[in-house]
C-alpha cells in the first residue's frame, strides 16, 4: 500500500490570500463603481528593463541557429552569469565569494525551500514570527515540528520580531541548529544592522549553527551603512547560506531567475562531528534534482549587471522605493506606528485593532487592499502590511482615500 | 550542531561522465587531427522549432509593456498551456486529463525527482534497472535504502530488464508500493505494449501500489498501438501519476518547461489506511515549494501545440528518428543485437564483451563516443547505448568509421 507523508497532514490550510478574495469580491459587489487599490501583494508590476529585453531576444535568436543552440546547460548555472553576479554582488561589497559558490535558479522559493533536505531531520531550527511561510512549512513536510496549536508549531523555536526589539530578533535563550533569518524583511520592511548581523554569526560560529540568510529584498537598501550581504559579516563564509533574487531587483518575479551562496568554507557536521561541506551536498543535490535555469532567462538575468542594465535596474527600485516613502509618510502623518518604507518595499503598520479590523477599515473606508499581519505570524497580529509595489498614481489615490477617510 | 542528512553519505559517486571525458581526452591527446563524434549524450541539438521561437520573441516583447507586463504567475502553470496539453496530448488519446490536473514545471528530472517527498519513508520501492539514476539517487537522498553493495542499495526492489523480457521488466515476487516506469526506456529505448502496461496497472490497482510513469520519451514512438500516455489504460487514473518534457519533442534541454500530470482519482493512503488524492498533495508541495515556469517559457511551450508549431515538432522528431534508423540497421548488419531506435531516440547495443571495453573499441577504432550501459546499473553490463541526438552527417560518418573498424 502506497502510504504518504502524514506530515503533510500538519500543515494549516492558508486562508489569507482567499479571505483577502472572499472580502475583496463582497466589497466589489456592493461597491460596484469604486476602483480597488490592491496593495497587498508582494509581486512587481512595472515591465522588464530594456536591456533585459533586449538580451532576451538576443538569447532566443540564438536558439533559432545550428551554431547558437544550447541544449542542457551547467545545472549551477552559465559561468557569464556566475562571474556577473561574484563580481557585481560581492567583489563590489568587500565579500569574497568565487563564481563557483554561486548555484543560479529558477527562484529563492524553490531553494530557501529545498535547503532544509541537507540536514538531518533532529535538529532545532529558529525561525521568525512573523515570517514568509515556506521556511516553517518546507520544514513542517519534512517532519521536524509537532503538531500545530494555539498558532504554532510545537518543535520550532520562534524568533519574534516586535516593536520592542525594533522587529530585529534577539538570540535565542535556548541553543538551535538551524536560524533562518531575512533582511530586509518580509513581512516587516525591518532591516538588520552590522552590528546585530554580526551577533548572529557570532552565535552561529560559537554554536555550530548555520544561518539561512534571505537577502531577496537586498536591492531597496537605500543606508550603504547596512549589509546588503551577510558576507559582508567577519567569518559568515563559515556558517551562512544566502539566498537572492533577481524578482525584485529586475521585475523577474514572472521571468523566474535566483542564486543561492554556498561558500566552500560553509561547514555542517556528521552525528559523530565530523565536518561536511555544504557545497558539495547542495550541488549534489542541485545536480540530480534540477536542470539548470533557461538560457536565454539567464542572458536576460546577466544583461541587469551591464551598465545599462544597472541603471535600469536602480530606476526600477527608485521609483518603488518613492511609492514606500509616500505610504510611510502618509500614513505615520496619520498617527500610526510604521517601520520599513526606508529600505524596503514593504510598510509595516501597528493598527492599533486587530489586523483583520484594520484590513476592512481600509477596504470599506477607502477601497484600499493591503495584507492583515497575522498571516504572517502570531506576532504579526495588530498590524498589517503594505506594499509599494503598484504604479505612483494608483498609491497616491489610495493614500489620499485612506487620509479621507481615517481623519 | 548543524547536523547533516546523512543518507546522502550513502550516494554513490558517478565517475560515469568524467570517466567518458576521460578516456575521450586522453584519445584526443593521441590522435589530434581525429574529429570525435559523440552519440553518448541524451541531449538534443537542434535549434527550436520557429513557431516556438515567435511565441518566444511575442512573449519577451509583452514584459516590456505595463499592459503585457506578467509578474507571478499560478504556480501549476497557465490556462492557455494546461489547456493546449489536456486537448492534445491526452483527449486526442481518448485519456480524460483534465486541465487543471497537470502541473506545468521546469523539468521532468525536478518532477521525477520531486515527488518521493509526498511518501512515507518505508514504502518499498520497485526501480527498473537499467535505469535513469535520478529515480533511484532522490530515494536514496530521502532515506529509503540502506547501504550500497555488490551495484546496488540494499532495501530497493530492482525491476530487471534484460534480453530475456524484451527488455519490459516482469511484476515483482513481492509486494512493492511505488513502482517506477519508463516508456520509451531511458536507457535501452525499449517500448511497452498496451496489455504489457495493463499488467502493471492491474497490478497498482490490485496492490494498493502507484506506477510513476515517465513519458518523456513518447513524441518518438511511431506505432501508434503502442499507449502514448499511460491514461489510454483502464483505471490508470487512479494509480498513476505521469512526468512529459517538452525537452526532446520540442528540443527545450536549455530552455526548460515540462509537466507532470496528477489525476484527481489518484489515491495514496495513511498509514491506518484511510484515502488521500495526491492531487492535493502534489498542489501543496508545488505551491510551496515552486513559483511556476518563466511566463515567455510556456508561451513558447504552447506554440508546439499550433498547426505550425506540431508540423515544425514532428519535423524534429522525424530527424532523430532518421539517424536512429541508420544507427540500428547499421550496428544491426555488424551482428550485434539491438533495441530501441525504432520508437526511441536511443539504441542499446549488446557488445558481446564488457561495457566498458565496447566503449574503447568505438572509441580508439573509430572516434565514436558512446555510454556505457553499466552506468545505467547491474543489468547494463555488457551493452552501450548509442544516441540519435546529432547531425545525420555526424552519424552516417559515425556508422561509415565502425563499420569500418569492425567488419
Amino acid at each position: 500500500m502506497i502510504t504518504i507523508n502524514e506530515h503533510y497532514n500538519k500543515l494549516q490550510a492558508s486562508y489569507l490570500f482567499s479571505d483577502i478574495a472572499r472580502r475583496v469580491s463582497t466589497y466589489q459587489s456592493s461597491n460596484p463603481d469604486k476602483t480597488i487599490i490592491k496593495l497587498g501583494i508582494g509581486d512587481v508590476t512595472r515591465p522588464l528593463p530594456a536591456a533585459c529585453i533586449e538580451a532576451f531576444h538576443r538569447a532566443v535568436d540564438e536558439m533559432a541557429t545550428d551554431e547558437g543552440f544550447r541544449g542542457y546547460g551547467p545545472e549551477q548555472g552559465y559561468d557569464f552569469l556566475r562571474d556577473a553576479i561574484a563580481e557585481n554582488d560581492f567583489a563590489s561589497r568587500g565579500a569574497s565569494i568565487a563564481a563557483d559558490e554561486i548555484f543560479v535558479s529558477d527562484g529563492a522559493k524553490c531553494d530557501s525551500g529545498n535547503i532544509q533536505e541537507l540536514f538531518s531531520t533532529d535538529i532545532t531550527i529558529a525561525i521568525p514570527d512573523p515570517v514568509y511561510p515556506v521556511y516553517l512549512d518546507t520544514n513542517v513536510m519534512a517532519g521536524r515540528t509537532g503538531e500545530y496549536s494555539d498558532g504554532r508549531y510545537n518543535g520550532i523555536v520562534y524568533l519574534e520580531s516586535t516593536r520592542e526589539n525594533n522587529f530585529v530578533p534577539a538570540l535565542p535563550d535556548e541553543p538551535v541548529d538551524l536560524i533562518y533569518l531575512c533582511f530586509p524583511n518580509n513581512p516587516t520592511g525591518s532591516t538588520i544592522s552590522r552590528k546585530e548581523l554580526k551577533n548572529w554569526v557570532d552565535y552561529a560560529r560559537d554554536n555550530k549553527a548555520l544561518i539561512l540568510y534571505d537577502a531577496a529584498y537586498e536591492s531597496f537598501i537605500q543606508d550603504n551603512s547596512l549589509p546588503k550581504t551577510i558576507y559582508e559579516i567577519e567569518g559568515a563564509e563559515e556558517v551562512a547560506v544566502e539566498f537572492r533574487s533577481f524578482s525584485k531587483s529586475g521585475g523577474f518575479t514572472g521571468t523566474r531567475c535566483a542564486f543561492t551562496v554556498v561558500p566552500k568554507a560553509c561547514k555542517a557536521y556528521t552525528a559523530s562531528g565530523e565536518e561536511q561541506p555544504l557545497h558539495a551536498l547542495w550541488n549534489r543535490r542541485h545536480c540530480t534534482k534540477f536542470n539548470g535555469v533557461s538560457y536565454p532567462v539567464q542572458r536576460a538575468a546577466e544583461a541587469l549587471y551591464s551598465k545599462a542594465g544597472k541603471q535600469q535596474s536602480k530606476a526600477l527600485v527608485d521609483y518603488y522605493m518613492n511609492n514606500a516613502r509616500l505610504i510611510r509618510t502618509a500614513m505615520a502623518e496619520l498617527g500610526y506606528d510604521c517601520v520599513g518604507g526606508d529600505n524596503s518595499p514593504y510598510i509595516w503598520i501597528a493598527g492599533n485593532v486587530d489586523s483583520w479590523e484594520f484590513f476592512d477599515l481600509l477596504l470599506d473606508k477607502a477601497g484600499v487592499v493591503c495584507t492583515p499581519g497575522a498571516g504572517f505570524g502570531k506576532c504579526g497580529e495588530g498590524y498589517i502590511r503594505l506594499s509599494a509595489f503598484n504604479s505612483y498614481e494608483n498609491v497616491s489615490t489610495a493614500m489620499e482615500r485612506i487620509k479621507e477617510a481615517i481623519s
